[in-house]
């Protein structure tokens, strides 16, 4: 039924050194050239619903507030007082009463991160409140999905969702609601989370549920992009959706053609978000490494509010689906940062379906700078 | 009422660089030229009342035997066997039978540190006992303090109390006797722990209770000193001393005078005493830097022992008092220590009530030997 | 009774400074130098007793697979697949079905490592099967022991075990069965449970029940070996062989001669099997370096089968004896990493009857390339 017409794996293709997934100094390396540098996934717009609600981000060491200012308008500052340095925000998310205060000495900040005021300082030669705003972190919306960057100058968004928008307008993400979030803390590095996303070769061993309702062989990926990775599988004939049985009482999404009815599409973008579009809801995950071999994934569903609104709805069918496959996935991720760990490990071969994984080496070797030299290693030295 | 009668902070002035809170080699630094170098204050006299009871003291990775002598004075030695190293007191404190001997191979020593007995060692070429005593640590008594200091050559212990046994005569420390002991274990920097000890700009906000106790702008400091940083608060009209409702049934300390009566007297005894002098009761704080990040902080309170004799003697008030404020502080340097960690933090300004952490910070830079320059970095640049 | 006729210990033999004990990179190149260079106790072959037995053994950081083939002969491999490296058996032990497969995506391997199929792979330019076998780890069999050898030319193994086959063929070891399996996880460095071992100056103190049934100074040890170190201890008059009360129901093992059946034997053979003969029973521990200050040790206790069948068989005096004893040996190797990982300890001076010691240091030295100038370090100088 489906045959393997991608194009042949060049000769040579390796995974990457094994100090990719083990050395703490790479790990800060990515983070500098990567996480720090690039657009990330923080949250949704409906967690920033009115003036003063607020969350918070940790990435790397960065401590970061995200929330919505007196206009409404999502923005996104440190969250480090410009005084002695102290943590202005100590729970996960809330309610800010229009101000920010510092729980050591109050020194206070509006919702636009302006020093409003900075008790005892009259008595400071040349002190200014103007020069100790909060420090801004970069933001931007794409239907619904909040980002942030953290780099002094962040590229436009625009570059960095190129045809996404476009592509995902019919879904109309900006209009689902979260139903389910759960947290998984895994022990493995954050690139090998988007190499287990990225293929699926894996899944009838791995995941029978999933290759009985879609066909591992039916993927179709779109060529490696320099922001994403991604592509769709076929629902098999009389698959309505993925959940436990295949079957749901829920609608399409309003604005589905009937070829978006019948596929599930994948997309990594880089580096944090995985975005799961399905015919009646979204799955995404947000992925925060926390270090070179431990990550936190983040994991939402989203429905449309006209089937939330329904006596009979229940996303139940869909949570315990993915919840159970995220599992099976985290193991093999895990299992598989034990092995690269393991002096035992050399760089293998690609094959001609995990073109999206060279895809995020490359892109991982040319952020880091560490060149194309060591892209192919020889197979008889060993790695340190 | 109160006004800030203290004098300007000059232009420029701001706290240290994050790697001053964070850098584990700059631990490492602090360790050696500071804790290793100064006195230590590591309990009281009475904990020794009698010949052979000890106990022990962690200093980074030192382990030392505090002990009384067979004619009860007070020494110190490296917990350590000449033998092969072995720890040779195991427990946090206790009795010694008039010797120590090692747990390994019972090499025996005195309470004077001097080898006795090193069994089996006759068959070695040239050994004698009189080379292998435990090695001593200097220790020094301040009116029921005992102090340790593991310098090669300890600077006198005369200046480094210098003014301090004069002005602390008339409360009779060497007197009192302890009645509560808790130890506290955090996640902060021993130098955030004496910054928040050394202003009350946060008392309002932060300890309510307090303040209304003693007026926050009431602190009144002396100069930094070169091995101390310390002031004193007045008590309010009707208040007698700090408890929970600031009355007490105790009686003053006898040697002090009417206006030693109306005063908290607040003393950073740098690196690692801090001391609470109240109208009727002492209480202290040594802090135990164990990495970078994390401090234990040993809290004792000692009264009179002509109150403690008393039917009605109840410390309950003032223990209950700091140990709520207690918790309050730990949690705010808590915060502190989150927020210079993290990748927002900048150096910022102090305020003209701040001139003690200043001296800190002073004292930090010249033991430390980072030198001018970095005491005041510019805010445009990033700090490590 | 017992005199001490060992010759004399020359001036200015010292124990190693506190790096070998403490420095997490000298613990690196121990283990590059020793534990990846040498042969290691990994179990015993009844343990592979059929085609597909396998258990993992973790050396370092390398992860092994040891297991019996389809001729039920031993051998081993890095547990690493060499697809993406993930780990390919995830149990302790267990049976194999004829083949290795990967959890990930089903390469499969035979039980003599050769890939005999990689799904998908047939798009990839010069792929071979025969180029990514499981990489080999060398295995050897001694009288029931199994031994592994991760070095990539490793030196011969009857080089290893010298005369040590010749020496213990009486006790016939390969018939004997293992009955208990006891793991203590030490917080002491590696060298410092042989240096234990190794001398029994601390019996009288430390274990009064051994030195009731083995006089402490009746050992008698061979001269230090370049892969071993071991003597002999007398049974006392009446004692059968070590157990709680000294007494056994259990027959002599039946290859023994009668001056076998008076002592028992202690052999640690370099760098991870310490192995004590008793006239009636074998007593394993197979050591395996977590960290610089942390081993695990798996103690095995093993029985002449004759015996086990009897009705009347209770190994239960045998066990206790030695866990009891065990457990006072990690006390003191914990209280000995303690000390030296102080900033109190220098090195000390070995007696005449810690010669083994001596040797185990000279092994090391050789083995770290450290040369012969620390060897015998200042006493006047502190040591890092
Ligand atoms: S640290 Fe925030 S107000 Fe002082
Ligand atoms: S180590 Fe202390 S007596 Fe041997
Ligand atoms: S990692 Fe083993 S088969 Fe892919």
């Amino acid at each position: 039924m489906y045959v393997n017409t991608r194009p042949e794996m060049p000769e040579g293709v390796k995974t990457l050194p094994a100090r990719y997934y083990t050395d703490p100094a790479h790990f800060q390396l990515e983070m500098e050239r990567i996480h720090f540098d690039m657009w990330l996934c923080a949250g949704r717009t409906e967690q920033l619903s009115a003036p003063g609600r607020y969350f918070l981000r940790q990435v790397g060491n960065a401590s970061v507030v995200v929330l919505a200012g007196e206009d409404g308008r999502v923005s996104a500052f440190h969250n480090v007082c410009r005084h002695r340095g102290t943590r202005l925000c100590n729970a996960d998310e809330g309610q800010l009463p229009g101000r920010i205060q510092c729980p050591y000495h109050a020194w206070t900040y509006g919702l636009d991160g302006r020093l409003v005021s900075a008790p005892h300082m009259e008595k400071v030669a040349g002190f200014a409140e103007a020069d100790y705003p909060l420090q801004p972190v970069a933001t931007a919306i794409w239907d619904g999905h909040v980002f942030i960057n953290l780099s002094d100058r962040p590229r436009p968004y625009s570059e960095h969702l190129a045809a996404l928008p476009a592509k995902f307008e019919p879904w109309g993400m900006a209009d689902l609601r979260l139903v389910e979030h759960r947290v998984y803390e895994l022990k493995a590095n954050w690139k090998l989370i988007i190499q287990n996303y990225s293929e699926c070769l894996h899944c009838p061993i791995v995941h029978p549920l999933l290759h009985r309702q879609s066909h591992y062989m039916s993927g179709d990926n779109e060529p490696p992009q320099p922001t994403y990775l991604g592509g769709r599988m076929d629902l098999r004939e009389g698959v309505k959706t993925l959940t436990m049985d295949g079957q749901t009482t829920r609608a399409y999404l309003p604005g589905l053609g009937p070829d978006d009815q019948r596929h599930v599409y994948y997309y990594a973008i880089l580096p944090n978000l995985l975005l799961n579009l399905h015919p009646d809801y979204m799955l995404t995950f947000t992925m925060w490494p926390r270090a070179v071999d431990r990550t936190d994934v983040i994991c939402e569903w989203h429905f449309h509010p006209d089937q939330i609104a329904r006596s009979d709805f229940d996303p139940q069918d869909a949570i315990e689906f993915w919840d159970l496959t995220n599992r099976q996935d985290w193991e093999l991720s895990q299992f598989a940062q034990e092995g690269i760990s393991s002096r035992g490990y050399r760089p293998g071969p690609y094959s001609n379906r995990e073109e999206l994984l060279r895809g995020l080496d490359r892109f991982v070797l040319e952020r880091t700078g560490a060149g194309a030299a060591s892209r192919t290693p020889s197979p008889l030295r060993p790695q340190p």
